[in-house]
């Protein structure tokens, strides 16, 4: 069956974490998102680009009551992940970059077409820096 | 502080799922999304636009075992969110193929800039289609 309507737009990624403001500070002042609004105790918007990173506080938004704003229910425990993209060649500068804010680079993988370096969040989500050329995405498409 | 480097592209958004097989038949015959590679009972990896959407089973990817590619172990449980992108004029469209295919539309919401209709996957996940207009983010950027 092929379908007769298509998403081609990720629009919004969820993350859940178990600190909002050590999360908030992390990806504001660290990875550079930019802040578009909170709910103290529920949730941190944030804007990246054209797209929109969701922090969640999973204990909250579990709760159907808790929803300020009437959205289904949701909320997940554990250890998620996410990957931005940036240029293959500022690499070693984001590895550099993040040592010295303190952040432990857990893991560098070199993949055929480009490489990655994971390192963690405060609540332990496993985040990922590499270019989209991993995928075969051409990179003149994103910078 | 205003960082040195900001990260300005999400890249790769993860979902996980109970039934792999039954998420890569919902995210590929359902929304059209494409599909890239799969470890079969591990995960599904699907490109949506220019960005990867990623399914893994959790019972899988939490144990650091199990990683065919040396990945940095991760998974949640419990009901997570994605939202993907679409013009505010092609929602109504979207609610008439979503239960043409038996898709229960759970929410509706009118927000001020636009609307979200909210379904859920076959995992439970909250899935979200909406206007990127619902955050300030002009429709003609994407589409």
């Amino acid at each position: 069956m092929n379908p007769t309507l298509k998403v081609t737009e990720v629009l919004e990624v969820a993350l859940y974490v178990t600190d909002l403001a050590a999360a908030e500070n992390f990806y504001t002042k660290i990875l550079g998102l930019t802040l578009y609004s909170k709910v103290v105790g529920r949730h941190v918007f944030l804007r990246c680009g054209t797209r929109m990173v969701l922090l969640f506080n999973a204990k909250t938004t579990i709760d159907a009551d808790s929803g300020p704003l009437g959205v289904p229910q949701h909320g997940m425990v554990g250890e998620g992940h996410i990957a931005f993209a940036v240029q293959d060649h500022e690499i070693d500068q984001w590895k550099e970059y993040l040592i010295a804010q303190g952040i432990n680079i857990e893991k560098e993988i070199h993949w055929e077409r480009g490489r990655s370096i994971y390192f963690r969040d405060p609540s332990e989500n496993s985040v990922e820096i590499t270019s989209p050329a991993i995928w075969g995405i051409k990179e003149d498409i994103f910078f």
